[in-house]
């Protein structure tokens, strides 16, 4: 197997970067176009041999040095009693508002209720055969609760925040429960193969410093302890989150996921030699010109300055209109240069 | 009149921290809704009485100590030859794409082009009457830049960001020629009588440091030294810019805005201490009960840590469902606390 992807999730020095890019099973790809033509989103999620075929297409076609299970963050929120629609993007009709809401939640038993997200690990596992590792996912409590509390996508999550400065045992009540939920979720995910676990949280960086550190940092830190990390790294990506990173790195794990909202460098220099970095490429420079987009890949590599445990992504997911052909090439621009400096820096 | 608000902008001590609110004459007031119900907004904008009638809504009912100019961002790019419509949110007809869109963009005559503005600024400093300064205000070149080449707001501009990865002399020259009609017409409104002038550079955060450093900075660096800053500061804010305030701070300016996104004290520890900060509550503390918005304001004025130089805002504008009586309150709570804090330092 190529082990790039978890030397460096563990800081152990590699020969390349290991690059792969958030939302690289997506709708940029044609061959995941085909797929999608012929089912709904959520039956995509929910039949195994598909979820697997698209979640190993950009293996093959960009290069990239690790899998990410194809499925949705929201899909283990459905069986707590939440009803889920995609219309397209998700929509529960029943959010969360009252204690009582909360009371009726409860937490799956995963292997029954979600037992797709397990096979589809399982046949990924086998069909991957070692090339390449296998990444699982989850929501982190507090991008989850948003969604439920909300019913959809927001602007200002007025909802949530109300609810969080308002009702705050309620808010904590909500966290908990899913809190609880994520953990036999991903553990459940390690169990079925998962090799390393990314823990998004889309909308932590909503928050201020303050507000993040003492409404959802206990939760994502139990999530993150609870987890069976013995051979499974944790990379947890707070998306907004560069001007709080000293905060984030308390929640624990073994990367933090960085958008492209500051200087690779000096997050390293915040975080420290003992946790990795994933990141952190704007994901619009993948509409420029080659030569623009190798220049920015060199940047970033030059920002992290060869350190171990540096994992190359885009900063937030690849956009739907991306020519495939510009994700290639940046994951070879990646491989190429990572490889030139470490011969250089040996030489 | 009280000084309080330009002696911070100075980073000159005060006896209580001034405190002003973006987008304070607006829709969460219902006395800017009895007018607003008459006309449309660029009606609104455009006629001098009514949008000096708005703008001193809220200097009575809050009682913030600054008044800001009533106007749009895109109110001075109409005349350079841009078909603006609100429907409701901003729409150009014809968004720039190409170098000869660039070159048909003229320099408008503030005075003879934007009358209005200038009779309203006239008004307020005669209505106002000394009682509190004005604050007078434009759209930095990246984000004006940002609406005429998307047309409409837009999630990730990835026509703004391909016109500036793909075809840098176009973007470049549209820069240009924003900024300087950005001089001409925060001079003219300097030479009406806005006593502070505000710099919103809404979509700069969208940009990674490196790329705000190359293709933003040089031009709003540019605009804020044609200004005439012998006796109107300058107030620079950034939105998302929490992970490059070090950039930011070299486009130079006397106080730098805040999102609420980092801890307002590290961020005067980046800054320094010879430009002052305005910030940083998140406007959803607003929807939480006394209590909360009390905690978050002693929260704030103790990051500061009576420092010269703060003047209290929020993070962004005010929601438009803020119930009217809670902003009053934020607002005496600043004036509330940090006079006692200043009384006990100097006890």
């Amino acid at each position: 197997m190529k082990t790039t992807f978890l030397d460096a999730c563990r800081c152990k020095p590699v020969e390349e970067t290991p690059v792969w890019l958030m939302r690289q099973a997506g709708r940029y790809l044609p061959q995941y176009m085909a797929v999608r033509s012929r089912c709904t989103f959520l039956q995509l999620c929910k039949t195994p041999e598909l979820a697997a075929e698209v979640t190993i297409q950009p293996v093959d076609f960009l290069g990239v040095d690790a899998a990410i299970l194809f499925s949705d963050i929201l899909t283990p929120v459905e069986p707590m009693g939440m009803r889920l629609d995609f219309v397209p993007g998700p929509v529960f009709e029943n959010p969360v508002g009252s204690m009582s809401d909360v009371k009726r939640l409860r937490i799956p038993h995963i292997e029954q209720d979600l037992p797709y997200v397990i096979e589809t690990i399982k046949i990924l596992r086998r069909e991957l055969d070692g090339k390449v590792p296998l990444i699982g996912f989850g929501g982190a409590p507090f991008t989850l609760a948003c969604y439920m509390v909300e019913g959809k996508g927001s602007k200002d999550f007025a909802r949530t925040k109300r609810m969080m400065y308002s009702a705050p045992d309620v808010f904590t009540a909500l966290m908990e429960k899913v809190t609880t939920m994520s953990i036999e979720y991903l553990n459940a995910q390690i169990r079925g193969g998962a090799q390393c676990i990314q823990i998004f949280d889309t909308w932590g960086g909503m928050l201020s410093p303050a507000d993040y550190a003492g409404y959802v940092l206990p939760h994502t830190s139990r999530l993150i302890n609870g987890l069976d990390r013995v051979n499974t790294p944790v990379i947890h990506f707070v998306k907004g989150s560069a001007g709080m990173l000293d905060v984030v790195k308390r929640a624990g794990g073994d990367v933090i996921g960085l958008d492209w909202h500051l200087d690779l460098g000096r997050a390293r220099d915040i975080i420290g030699g003992s946790m990795g970095v994933q990141g952190n490429l704007d994901p619009t420079v993948l509409y420029a010109p080659e030569s623009v987009i190798e220049r920015e890949v060199r940047r970033i590599l030059d920002e992290n300055a060869g350190r171990p445990g540096h994992i190359f992504n885009l900063g937030h997911g690849i956009l739907p209109d991306i020519p495939p052909e510009n994700a290639r090439f940046m994951v070879d621009c990646v491989h190429r240069l990572s490889r030139k400096k470490s011969l250089a820096e040996r030489g």
